[in-house]
């Protein structure tokens, strides 16, 4: 379905505009979220030591109280520009503060892109103009929701948007999430932007820690290239306006909300791991039999950032000896001599490795599974009852590609 | 000069011959050295918690005592094979003692290559015998010590020999290392093969404690693709032919034979950096002004495992952000506000990012310093005395070629 057909939670309004920041010419690059009512808001910010300036202002904001606008803008991540970079995010939060009566501090700002160099404010400001505009005048013509999202895209191929719902007490309650991601994707949080919207009244505390708990099966277990990036966030909005009695951590509610919240994040999640900088496969990694979920997570991202295994999917070539030899280097303390190694996908399933050897498999039938678009590299340590898994892709020309001529 | 020119340490004779283990037709994959009286010695071997079966039985042996041959393979990494692989690698060195009239305990046996396929012993037993004969009966027409070091190349596309000396009380004293290594190269020890012989008179205990010394700010501070093999180490083999008073860590000379062994490792160290698979430049990551050497090494090597730095690098990009990026998530604790990061070339230098920004360096002339063969990026975090060098290569097309057909 079109995207602006997705159920989009009540209370709030979107606008995506073309300001010239990007440097592909015409593509939308200055998006603005906008709340009817301030917002109970949530968030998680990269942990990278190297903040941007929006992730060091938007920190602040989210800590004061309630937030009732984003802005955001692609092709330049206002990172590592010093005191004109803390100042153009904080000028930008002002001129949306200003242009849709509300406050600054109750403003998001962020940005994606490239590192180090000047966010042209002039431009920014100008797109934040034409996107209040918008927000204040829509026309039939618009299709906001589709815009909004194209705007926060850099070398993604494709806008990720997901919805959800469920009902609260006779109201019907949405769930909205936007994100962008294909490169510098790595955890710990966060590890690109992902906005999110619900029409639930929500309350902070227990909000942030549904969304915690939410991102941490999801985002946090996500790699595209292991580099963190500097600029990223995930962010929840609850304007309220579904009409439902307000969540807390006790209500009856908090089950279902946390459930369509987490949903929310594995599915865009996923949607950023198959749209991965050059990738052609999607790649779950999981993990069985581990003594601990730190463990079991240990273990798998190791193969999940292992260059050669990743090289090895793209190549269609059911190379195990290269994820045991991951495995092995993990840091965990696997017995290799008990470790089993299938690939899955769709109903069909291989074990290519059982107890440390090669079971005696067919390597043409493997490479007919490895052929296909999504994958499962399915691990049993048989050392415990913790699994976990992790989201990736394969390593293709394609990233060189993208990653050699980034900026030129 | 030719590989054969080489000063040879006394006291010992190679061979290298073509079993049809290797894919490639023809090519050299069978290697042996023999040392003519039995060889103080001391190894160091991969910490992967999977070890290849050749490992597991040479770290036996070098325990027990003296070492008089060394028996290695490529093309097959007798990995994940099972008790059939131990069996294989046991009865390898009982050719090797028989053969050479030495004890099996005394045989180093070594294997690179793919990972949990069998290694077909008929093939090796067929090399083993091949290689004894030339020892024993060399021909004018052989070059043994180019012969070896091609026997243990797998994707390497040059052989790497280094050598050394010195006088120690008027005798002379050689150190010649040989090594191999372009993939899964990534430390801790150890990160590839390498067999040093030297002919100085050594104490077994000192020859540990300088290999440790040697490798630790060399093979232990290399990334090519982040990947820990199974199978990898490094030897180092004293014959005591040079005729010189025995080295202890007591003795005068052991500051200059630590030194010339340290060397013979580094410059052994770049020849693998620079032989990356797919590299087309050698790349020194150099941190000063960190607070301890594990600071610096852990920062040095996050900017060397990132897969975005090493692209940017292999597109002639002076994209200083993704190493201040880098740099942010090594988890040190670093203060971005004072990072500076510079790109030297030959007697060139180019500061891209001063306190943490752009202080206005010119794109074009970085451009230009980054298309050379050989490049420093130099990172100061003005937070310590302590310093540490990391080398690496750019990541490329060709290591996407090489790693998804490695097998097929």
């Amino acid at each position: 379905m079109s995207n602006d057909q997705l159920k989009m939670p009540k209370g709030f309004i979107l606008a995506g505009v073309a300001a010239g920041i990007a440097r592909k010419k015409g593509k939308l690059d200055v998006g603005v979220i906008y709340a009817e009512q301030p917002c109970a808001a949530a968030a998680m910010f990269t942990t990278n030591r190297v903040k941007a300036a929006p992730v060091l202002l938007s920190q602040r904001h989210i800590s004061k109280g309630k937030i009732q606008a984003v802005v955001v803008n692609s092709g330049n991540a206002n990172a590592c520009t010093g005191k004109e970079g803390i100042n153009t995010a904080w000028e930008s939060a002002k001129l949306v503060a200003a242009g849709l009566q509300v406050k600054p501090e109750q403003v998001i700002v962020a940005s994606t892109g490239v590192i180090g160099v000047p966010l042209p404010f002039a431009k920014l400001k100008n797109g934040i103009l034409r996107a209040i505009a918008k927000i204040q005048r829509p026309t039939t013509n618009d299709q906001p929701l589709t815009a909004f999202s194209q705007s926060i895209m850099t070398t993604d191929t494709v806008p990720k948007i997901v919805s959800a719902s469920f009902n609260s007490n006779g109201k019907k309650v949405s769930i909205t999430g936007i994100a962008k991601g294909s490169g510098m994707i790595h955890p710990n949080m966060a590890t690109m932007l992902v906005f999110i919207m619900t029409d639930a009244a929500v309350e902070k505390d227990f909000l942030q820690t549904a969304l915690k708990n939410g991102v941490e099966p999801s985002f946090n277990m996500l790699t595209v290239d292991g580099d963190t990036s500097t600029n990223d966030m995930v962010m929840v909005l609850a304007s309220g306006q579904a009409g439902n009695k307000t969540i807390t951590a006790q209500s009856r509610e908090s089950k279902i909300f946390s459930q369509k919240l987490s949903q929310v994040c594995r599915e865009l999640t996923i949607m950023i791991a198959r749209d991965g900088e050059g990738a052609t496969k999607l790649v779950e990694i999981m993990v069985n039999g581990a003594r601990n979920f730190a463990a079991a997570k240990q273990v798998a991202m190791a193969v999940a950032k292992s260059s050669l295994v990743k090289t090895a999917i793209f190549g269609n070539d059911p190379n195990w000896g290269r994820v045991i030899a991951a495995i092995g280097y993990s840091g965990e303390n696997v017995d290799p001599g008990r470790v089993d190694i299938a690939i899955a996908a769709g109903n069909r399933k291989i074990l290519m490795c059982r107890n440390g050897i090669d079971p005696g498999f067919s390597e043409v039938q493997a490479k007919k599974l490895l052929h296909g678009k999504e994958l499962k590299l399915l691990i049993n340590l048989k050392q415990g009852p913790a699994s976990a898994t992790v989201y990736t892709c394969d390593f293709t020309h394609g990233y060189i590609d993208i990653n050699a001529s980034y900026r030129t």
